[in-house]
């Protein structure tokens, strides 16, 4: 899908390189981070869907996110955010919201999506599901257990043991069925891709009696069958490649 | 509105008082627990487009959430859970995902909704700001505080800063008008008051130099001016009178 219009993106260009002023000619701008999961739930969509876009990685080291270049755009100062060059440079945030908003306008086959009524409200649950019960966790562990300035088992234990619950409950969800909602993946199993990648970096290695492939079978299949997706797979190459720079 | 048909909701009884055998014809059943934020942002929807349910409070103490006769609705063994029974018992769980599925189905006159697509996908952003960004941090703020099995203050600090990011975030998303989305409150203001009532329990009283009549104004206005809405009222006033007893 090609976009015939050249747009202009007025940045000021107060925080180097990682901003341009380009005419470059795609339907939208994402405003991603390389090593963050949010971001890249979207460029799958997009690359699902065959729309053309410019991502643009912001610096967290620089604090790009927090300057007012870009939360002119959006306020909360997380990534990502996708402006549509197509709708009147319509902006939006929260990564859930962005890729319902691409397959309610622009996926006409259903491609991503449900035409269900009652479907299309299961998937939006899934999507809730996802952003409140699985990121924002997955989240936290990853955090205490990497990143805080202090090692506190009993705040590593809450939330690992949180992860273990959310493979859980989706191992149940996932018991007699393939995807999440239908006979094909949405946008709902999607959204659960780039955090589920927890499974392969060790965060829950030697954590009680954790089992990835003795306990959440299921969890585990769906995960590998949506890697296994050409745009998934090109999208998290490219992450690779970005986070190992 | 009334629901003509009986209904009879088939719990088996082993979980005591809180479950119900009963035909109490209204349109929906609403699983709760009144101690939680995301049930009363359901029964506010509810109220507010004056539709009828029943309410079934879970006994967490008793583990009701986590027991087979409620996660075979809910598999996440969380609150809220929503039955429609005029849509052929249709489940659904996930509070923002419920209130969406309310004013998708029944607010034909956009009551709490809006008609705009753009408008209707912002909408949706600020649902999944405040399931992802609010709900989750307010919790793991309060939990730290009030119930975590040791004091740990760099955990407490991380989660009480985040609640004072997110008021910080709204002050600006809120500067020049007075709701998020249209010149009338929808769904997702609703969806932030319960976690915004930590603004009076003393959550943030003497932590740093915050302050919020100072710091935030238009959040605590807006905050305010919610909780004077009369379905509101009434639902705040039956919460504070159940978890008084």
């Amino acid at each position: 899908m090609q976009n015939g219009l050249l747009r202009v993106l007025h940045f000021e260009g107060l925080l180097g390189y990682q901003y341009i002023r380009t005419t470059h000619g795609k339907q939208f701008t994402l405003y991603s981070y390389h090593g963050g999961a949010n971001g890249w739930k979207v460029a799958i969509v997009l690359e699902e869907l065959s729309l053309s876009y410019e991502t643009i990685y912001l610096d967290f080291g620089k604090q790009e996110h927090k300057a007012p270049e870009y939360t002119k755009y959006n306020p909360n100062g997380r990534i990502p955010t996708l402006i549509d060059h197509h709708n009147g440079d319509f902006v939006i945030w929260e990564s859930c919201a962005i890729i319902l908003y691409l397959v309610e306008k622009y996926d006409k086959d259903n491609k991503l999506y449900v035409t269900d009524f009652n479907e299309r409200a299961l998937v939006t649950q899934y999507l809730f599901f996802q952003a409140s019960g699985q990121g924002p966790y997955f989240g936290q562990a990853m955090w205490f257990n990497n990143y805080h300035p202090e090692k506190i088992p009993t705040a590593i234990d809450r939330y690992k043991n949180e992860v273990i619950r959310v493979f859980g409950v989706l191992e149940t969800i996932l018991t007699g069925k393939n995807w999440l909602v239908g006979d094909k993946y949405t946008i709902a199993d999607l959204s659960f891709i780039t955090w589920n990648l927890v499974i392969d970096v060790g965060l829950l290695d030697g954590f009680g009696s954790f089992n990835m492939e003795k306990d959440f079978p299921l969890v585990l299949k769906w995960h590998r069958a949506l890697c296994e997706i050409p745009s998934v797979k090109r999208s998290l190459a490219l992450r690779a490649k970005l986070m190992a720079q």
